[in-house]
């Protein structure tokens, strides 16, 4: 077995013998539906202040991910500012340096074998995962929205959402995402604490639907009253 | 006297003798209608995930519905995603697999004689539905915005919005709420237990209207504590 | 002086001698900008469930006012969906029947020489003007978003919102509005108790700043705690 | 050292030798992009009922701003309705007047070197001003989203925001905004009691960063309880 400290090897250790970008119209279809789609969250106020990033997979062997460059106002996302990567985070394609969150994606992709990473940054989050950070995560359970989460096929599911400990170290932090999604497999995103969702489909459209059904369930929880009662 | 049994095994039973759909340019108008009305509540974040789901009449002799197909992005609704069903949820015209929630359509259309029917899922129901679960509904009173409600004469009017326990047996829950609907003559809605808001209206202008009033309504309560209160 | 009841009197009181609708280039112009003024409203929720009904005076001798038309869904509305009225609210121009609310912009016109005249119907007018009912209003005061109602110089004004019980006898309602509005002069608005706000200006621009800036403070208030301390 | 009260001596006194406006290309750009900034922030309810002003600078030497007019409706916020003024608030380009507040935008020009200004009205801004005002300002720590602050590489900063007693007389108050930024360098914005947010940035798109980043984070800090403890 690989160990999540392995794994993370493996992703700075470049690959240096796939140097090829993915096919053209493939990596402009997906950034086409990711700026679209981002556009759409930071009207919701999701993305706002340049947060948030967003990846797609485009290619798995080799691995290639369409992803934000850094520090994009999402209001006005076009496909043009997209960046290709390779598995170790190398810019294949576009201008612009990668956020030093594509460790995280690539580590997500690796992990749970996802099409597609979307990390959001609302007001919901942000207060959840700071109220609830001493239980490691919050649950969800009883609600009808869960069934949109793959692969859950009733309301009396629960789901844990994991919060993990912000950091600036993307190395480290990637280290411990790929530990965590080891240790609660069956997991649809996680929480790093003050900061953010991170969840994830197959397609770009099942990722797109995790992220909506979890902001909501955040916004439910919030509204219950659940940070009162943290 | 029909009792919900027999009629959720009238639903079951499939009539076979109509097979023809309904005219093609009825069905077109309402479903961009639907279409329309679909992703104006999505941008407001009632049915996000692919949550909720609408129909409407388009032929009374023989029944015929158009509705949402199942697991569709409602914020890029089109028309072409609408499904005709017969009275058994037999699919007529369009690709794809009507909802689950397609009997509970029925049983309304047939309960309360309804011309559209609209299921949305927004933030508010569910944190009330869940809240006030165990009173088995919510009252409304002495709100002016009670009035859009059709037949509804004056703001003194009391509402009452029944709250069902939510299940996956879909024929089971039709049997429920066709049942509810009979005893509880005259409501203009339901909720399900941390699911969301099903109403109705004789059109589809009516139905729409319902749902902004009864929404409204819900985030009135919720920001009158009506949480703390339950 | 004029009593209330005298002059709501008036208004019930038919002048036969002027029959002729106002210029038409005016007419249209105003109910052009009435219309986007309310599907403004509508995307912010404030006049949803065909709540809310907007006028503007477009002659002031013989008095004529373009007024919404009864029961429209405010997110689609047109400039054919106005009427002209006059004093008494008959109908000049236009299909439709006048809302029952008619009566209460004709007493504000004329009880405070308004030009427009707009009434919303949002959650946060709808949980105050209940939750301070007993007080008879809401005292607003120390806020710089105060010096945007017309007359108003400095953040350190008290305005008083006043709260006038709701009813469906509107030629009632309407002797109440001008008597109030006699009694407290100055106001720029007044609240019906979970009905919602009207507010008036000398132009139509007036009239929409002050629903903007009314309806920010109550939500202030409301986010403010003012529910709990009522 | 240049003091408070000389540097607005130095505003009140005219220079003028200057008296030519700027680069007639550079103030359009500018004064598109800061309208369709403007229009951003009033559909988000930032800048409701002609609150809110935003500058940009156009010229260093001699110094000249483009600026919002007085009393505008930031959403139908056009290009022609900014002025160009100098260093003491004289138009030098465009028809209106400029807001009283345009001494507070050159105070801050000057003291903080900014090379754009904009000011916001919001809802969590008026209730966390008025609420925290005692403290004379707000920390805001921990957070991710303060890496999207000019200079700020972690989460782990602990950003003031100052808050100062809000006042009718502008060059008192541009006196002690120029004060508080001596004394507390560093900041990125300050709050004007139950009035609202100042923040800048050494370009127009830090400045509607530094703008989302502190709504975001005051959200964040009304709905996570802060008014209880306040």
């Amino acid at each position: 077995m690989k160990t999540a400290s392995n794994r993370s090897k493996a992703i700075r250790m470049q690959s240096s013998k796939e140097r090829v970008p993915a096919n053209s119209a493939t990596f402009l279809q997906v950034a086409e539906s990711l700026a679209e789609i981002g556009r759409g969250f930071y009207a919701r106020g999701w993305v706002l202040g340049t947060s948030g990033n967003f990846s797609a997979v485009i290619s798995q062997e080799p691995l290639r991910l369409a992803i934000t460059s850094t520090g994009l106002d999402k209001g006005a996302l076009t496909p043009g500012q997209f960046l290709e990567i390779d598995e170790a985070a190398n810019v294949m394609r576009g201008d612009g340096r990668p956020s030093a969150e594509a460790v995280l994606h690539l580590a997500i992709v690796r992990g749970v074998s996802a099409g597609a990473v979307l990390h959001t940054h609302s007001v919901s989050s942000t207060v959840l995962s700071g109220m609830h950070a001493r239980h490691s995560g919050i649950a969800l359970e009883g609600y009808e929205m869960l069934k949109g989460l793959t692969g859950v096929a009733t309301h009396k599911h629960r789901e844990w959402l994991p919060i993990l400990e912000n950091s600036q170290d993307m190395v480290e932090l990637a280290d411990r995402v790929s530990s965590r999604l080891e240790q609660t497999p069956g997991v649809h995103g996680f929480l790093l604490q003050e900061h953010g969702l991170y969840t994830w489909g197959e397609s770009l459209a099942d990722a797109k639907r995790h992220v909506e059904i979890l902001e909501f369930l955040m916004e439910v929880l919030v509204r219950s009253g659940a940070i009162q009662n943290a």
